[in-house]
């Protein structure tokens, strides 16, 4: 799962872009994970922000888990017990976060311009 | 089907894409189009394109008639008749093609360009 451009259109025709990031050929940031991290600080809560992707928490926990161990550092630190219980993302979280958006967006932009450049010159011969 | 960029490192993050292009949410040129195009480039022949690339000549004639009809224009020529049979690419789609793969090489590029503008000051932290 990942965002893609549909902003500019020439004659019909679009750029379609995915982007995400791997480490050793394992996916660390893409749309999927990027959505779950959000609805774990939107929520304060790993099992609503399951419930909300409509996935189990267990699966929610796996992928937490997996990115933290290829990435070397936590990413969502849990507090249990009464009132206090739920979870948060870490600084590092917040920041990946923030950095992924950024670079997902200006690389949308970036492949979207170069499909104008090359195929607006195609498509007006 | 699609390229990816595997050529930048970050301490082992490493940004991968898939970038295609559509006209009214159908694809029109991306990994496995391209990789078609080429083979009835290189062999002469839809049948010997198809057979390389472990597709029926069916599916391989569908796919072709398809972008043709969503561009609006040939893309491939059948020579019917003995020495003579076969099939070439139209102008169009050579032109098509290098644009193509010019798009896909420049936005590669610019992605991993961006990853590391990004990520590599993270990493450092």
């Amino acid at each position: 799962m990942a965002d893609d451009n549909t902003n500019r259109f020439v004659a019909g025709l679009r750029p379609k872009s995915k982007i995400w990031i791997e480490i050793d050929g394992e996916v660390v940031f893409g749309g999927g994970r990027m959505a779950l991290f959000e609805a774990i600080d939107r929520y304060g809560s790993i099992r609503q922000a399951a419930l909300n992707l409509g996935m189990s928490y267990r699966a929610a926990w796996g992928k937490i888990k997996a990115t933290e161990q290829r990435l070397g550092f936590e990413l969502v630190e849990k507090h249990a017990g009464g009132s206090q219980s739920g979870a948060v993302l870490t600084p590092e979280a917040r920041e990946m976060l923030v950095l992924y958006h950024k670079f997902k967006e200006d690389s949308v932009k970036a492949v979207d311009n170069l499909f104008v450049s090359y195929f607006n010159k195609f498509m007006n011969t």
